[in-house]
């Protein structure tokens, strides 16, 4: 009797069909003009050919590791198995949202000529796509691996290969993609915009095509791939610590195993009402034609707000008819709260509507140090409400449902996952659109619409990271919890006062700093590369600022692909590498400490990084409305180096962080089997 | 028979007699020309105009706290007497090491004029004074409440109370003097060096008297404040923690009290044979007359090294004679190791010598956004090495000696303090002795020879910098370790499975991010009143430039003044509520948790503004040496800024973290007999 399962992959299926019909609606939108068609191709032709190499050397990482797996006594074939599927579908998900988002943005330049409206559906249908693709496939894979393996002793470690597949995909993408992007970005600023002053998006500009191409391999492809993982991950969390809720009562069924049933199917059966709400949501976003912020920003918003109602209205039906306890509900409200406000948060820690980034502008007045130190301070500043938030979410959730509570308090978060992952991959979309509007030099008007909805994607944009990193913060928390029972750590083990615990903390907070500081000098080399080559277009192709000659744009892709592809292995591989290295070293209990240190540091810096550096983008943007001087005074400049600084943060770094903790939770998911009853060599 | 105990008062008044004595010949020493002495004499005014209005300040908040202390029920009168105590000590040996560095300035202008190895011996005894000063000082204050009060049922609450008085002085000491520094000196070089183009120290400057003040103020007191609550609180913790050394066999010694005699006697003998090291480390500190600088790196760095092979010495015979067991000695010399080689982990990190920093000078030649990126990235990577030899030393002095054994590593790391804190002390002084120089026109002979040694005191600071962060990390952990005894509780409680414990780290995480926000803040907002004020004077002061009129140094001092110790308040209170509140609302088990997450997020960000600091200053040195253009360069404005965003990191918020994590580790110990039992409001 598996029909609630059964009922769930029906649910996918709808989903995936959705997908097809959003898919079918967006290409049979006009493309344009043949201006704005071509400019398009070259974005999809650079995309795809990033896409192509990664995933070929992604191919050779993946194969490596299921053999791996395959062998290691312990695991066996079965995680090979879901390895293998995670990862598959892991880079399914970012291809197709890839593929769609390069198809979306010539469209919705040409909407954008008939109306604002139209415009903003053509873009956001665009990322919705991306947005139900995840979900469905997630929940997909995750009800079928159900059904095969419920019955293994192991499931968790079992079903965690399937995350764990994900999360290596994932942290590629994030990598390699945000280094490609922002390198792009960095290149084509500084040599473009200061050196030569040329405008944004001059097609003058040979890196151009480069920087357009960024925005979906990294915004598109890398965070989809990031919350593919969280919304998977949170679910095998949550079925993992399954006997934990039947121990507390949790859940009211009779009969342990029916309990314990129960525990398994809530989560796959909340995420599949989740997928449902978000389809609902997906119609609630439409606008007028007033090129306000706040109409576009609440047109936007209404639809996550319905998901959100209807989730904690499916849930309370799900739980009545499951006759699971009302702590679920409960706890998955928490969930649902929290990711919302912290988005909430963000938004008033980087828009210049808010006293915070005004400040930071303010501080440009007086030179690109104080610029730096007032960004970098809100930055740190805005960790309060987050952690405050998730902490209250943590209590709540434990109260009302033990352990179990605070996973499928990360489920609840990431139900509404099919609309709001849509608003952030709307984004992407909206500013190459806004680029190629520029770059075929559309009338004004047009421009106006293609910029107000580049704009709201900022916005967007902000809220969407500061919701990821909630989301990565609770599953990769819950996934430690899964962790800390599969490996058979007892609370009384797993104590402050054991010094493998406090050596793996230390060891973990570290980890967070050294994947930033890898990253970070990433995009600085892969710019350095691509701010040569820009360099040497502009001095050996003779008629490039006279537009009688076009640049070499591939070049600059290809430049950028090969660096990005380069730079995205050693703290991809460290990632991996690293906790089994402590558990094998320095054993069980010092691979808890090592995940929760991460988690917590990683938390922390995530949030500084994406906040910073937001805050630095809108501070320049808010003296580009004139403030201070506006375009081109002293405190213009001052903060256009903010802006440099802040963009690998919040664009690289940042967002990877949250694929970082929970791939190395989910490893250690994955691999408590091998470290059960072991010591460690010197622990 | 407290027979070792009476040795170590007579050992900290050898130490004090002998600072008497370094007092006296640095006062013999002769003080230069009349344009030295006024020199000075401003300076001096300045500090002790500063240094009087912080300590009537810092007596309201003593006096309040040590009232509640006495009325608090559990704690007592012992208590707030300790805490008293605690406090005088420590502003007096702030006040003691500030006042004989303002002495020692001028003298070192003049002896440098005789010779570079007189210029040498002066700066170095005149900071050595303050270093030994803090131990004997430290020393005294821990034995004679020892002997008062060991009989007493809850110790380690009353001793920490001498702690916790320490540490309350030195937080308000660290911030108010690093935020008067800091914002002194940006004020001074972006008015004067930027805006009007005179060099550094140009008494033109309005802003280049409180610029030298804040050297004293700020890294004297400042640090000596830091380091007298490590070195006080490593003591305390491993007494706190005796009972565990009976329990695990560390001692000897026949008999439960006796034993635990000895393994109270440990610290403060092992404490007492550092002070006798460190006098006689400081005679083996000379050099000849060559301005080499490996030369002089090598002569200050032979005291500390000839005193940590004595304390090696030492621990061996205290083993030996007092019956304790060899792990103490493998303990001691674990922890003095791992200090000395964070030292040098930061020089590598920060010194131009080598290829960080190399980079970062680089990364200056594409702006400065590059150079803030590559610098902080710098920062960041530099947190390895500490927290791997961290983790090391926790290790293997746990297993030699238990929990025991990681209190004990501290107080061995600690032990050279001494002379390792003379080192320290040092550059300031020799910073002043070079400003007095430039500022009284002394022959370019004589002024090569006060930039070696001011260029040494750079390396020093960065290398004691380092050292003080470890000494900090390890000493929070032990007052943890022993706050968690005290409060009783059990390791199968304290557990990372407990979600109060969970919530704890989340919450403690978060403290080190927004106290670092609040005081880079500070900074700001007192430099740009300097600002204001040395714009005014070059504006409304005719004959300025012209040195017909001299500029109104008081005031730059007396406006410095009254921001920094406005700005210090917020950040000192935060931290003394925050641990009693966390303890009250969520307990006992979650405020250990707070103090974990602390410890170990304040860690990484101490190490990684202190070093990124550090790195940005030399790369802007090394671009001065003519690398990338030299001086004037578009590299050289880059690396500036790089040097700017530095300042407030590397001199105000990373290194009063390390007081924040030991303060926030003692309070709970001192209230810890508040919250036995307890279980918090909400907890």
């Amino acid at each position: 009797m598996e029909i609630p399962v059964w009922i769930m992959i029906a649910i996918s299926a709808c989903g995936i069909g959705f997908a097809y019909y959003l898919v079918r609606y967006v290409m049979g939108c006009d493309q344009g003009s043949d201006v704005i068609r071509n400019i398009s191709s070259a974005i999809k032709e650079g995309a795809n050919a990033f896409l192509k190499r990664q995933y070929m050397l992604l191919a050779i990482f993946v194969a490596v590791v299921t053999l791996i797996l395959a062998f290691v006594p312990g695991l066996g074939w079965q995680v090979a198995v879901t390895f293998l599927s995670g990862a598959i579908c892991s880079g399914l998900a970012g291809f197709i949202g890839m593929s769609m988002a390069v198809r979306s943005n010539s469209r919705t330049a040409a909407a954008a000529q008939k109306s604002l409206n139209d415009g903003l559906k053509v873009s956001f249908r665009g990322g919705a796509i991306m947005g139900i693709c995840v979900v469905s496939i997630g929940l997909l894979g995750v009800s079928i691996f159900y059904l095969i393996f419920k019955d293994y002793t192991s499931p968790a470690s079992i079903l965690a290969g399937f995350g764990f597949g994900a999360s290596s995909v994932a942290i590629f993408a994030r990598v390699g993609g945000g280094i490609f992007t922002k390198a792009a970005d960095t290149g084509a600023d500084l040599v473009g915009k200061v050196e030569q002053g040329i405008p944004e998006d001059d097609p003058r500009n040979a890196a151009v095509i480069a920087d357009l191409v960024g925005d979906n391999v990294g915004d598109v492809a890398g965070m989809g791939a990031d919350l593919f993982e969280s919304y998977v991950g949170a679910i095998i969390a949550t079925m993992a610590l399954s006997a934990i809720a039947v121990n507390a009562g949790v859940v009211d069924a009779i009969g342990t195993t029916a309990a314990q049933t129960v525990a398994w199917w809530l989560p796959m059966v909340i995420a599949g009402g989740g997928i449902i709400a978000s389809i609902i949501g997906v119609f609630f976003v439409k606008v007028g034609e007033k090129l306000e912020m706040e109409a576009l920003l609440g047109a936007l918003r209404r639809g996550t707000l319905v998901a959100s109602g209807l989730v904690i209205g499916f849930t309370a039906i799900i739980v009545w008819a499951l006759g699971a306890g009302w702590g679920v509900l409960a706890a998955v409200s928490a969930g649902l709260i929290a990711g919302f406000l912290i988005g909430e948060s963000t938004n008033y820690f980087t828009s210049y509507s808010f006293g915070p980034t005004k400040r930071v502008s303010e501080a440009s007045k007086m030179g690109a140090g104080t610029n730096i130190i007032s960004g970098f301070a809100n930055g740190l500043m805005s960790t309060v409400l987050p952690i405050i938030l998730v902490v209250i979410a943590i209590l709540v959730s434990h109260y009302v449902a033990d352990m179990y509570g605070i996973a499928i308090a990360g489920v609840g978060m990431l139900a509404t996952l099919g609309v709001s992952l849509a608003t952030d991959a709307y984004g992407p979309v909206a500013d190459n659109a806004g680029g190629i509007a520029e770059m075929s030099e559309l009338p004004s008007e047009i421009r106006d619409r293609t910029d107000a909805l580049d704009s709201l994607g900022n916005t967007t944009a902000a809220t969407g990271k500061g919701f990821a990193i909630g989301a990565a913060g609770i599953t990769a928390l819950a996934l430690m919890l899964s962790y800390a029972d599969a490996v058979g750590i007892t609370a009384a083990q797993f104590s402050l006062l054991d010094h493998r615990v406090l050596s793996g903390i230390l060891l973990g907070v570290m980890m967070p700093a050294i994947f930033c500081a890898l990253t970070m000098n990433a995009v600085g080399k892969t710019a350095f590369t691509i701010i040569g080559e820009v360099r040497r277009q502009f001095k050996e192709i003779v008629g490039i600022m006279t537009g009688e000659a076009k640049p070499d744009y591939a070049r600059c892709v290809d430049i950028c692909t090969t660096s990005a592809l380069k730079q995205m292995i050693i703290p991809g591989v460290m990632t991996v590498i690293a906790p089994i290295l402590v558990g094998f070293i320095l054993g069980p209990l010092a691979l808890g400490g090592f995940l929760i240190g991460a988690i917590a540091c990683g938390f922390i810096l995530a949030v500084t990084m994406a906040n910073a550096g937001g805050s630095w983008d809108n501070a320049k943007k808010y003296i580009e409305t004139g403030q201070y001087g506006g375009k081109g005074s002293d405190a213009h400049k001052a903060a256009v180096v903010g802006d440099t600084v802040g963009d690998p943060m919040k664009d690289t770094s940042g967002p990877s962080i949250n694929i970082m903790i929970k791939l190395m939770s989910v490893i250690a998911l994955v691999f408590a089997p091998v470290f059960v009853g072991t010591t460690g060599w010197i622990g």
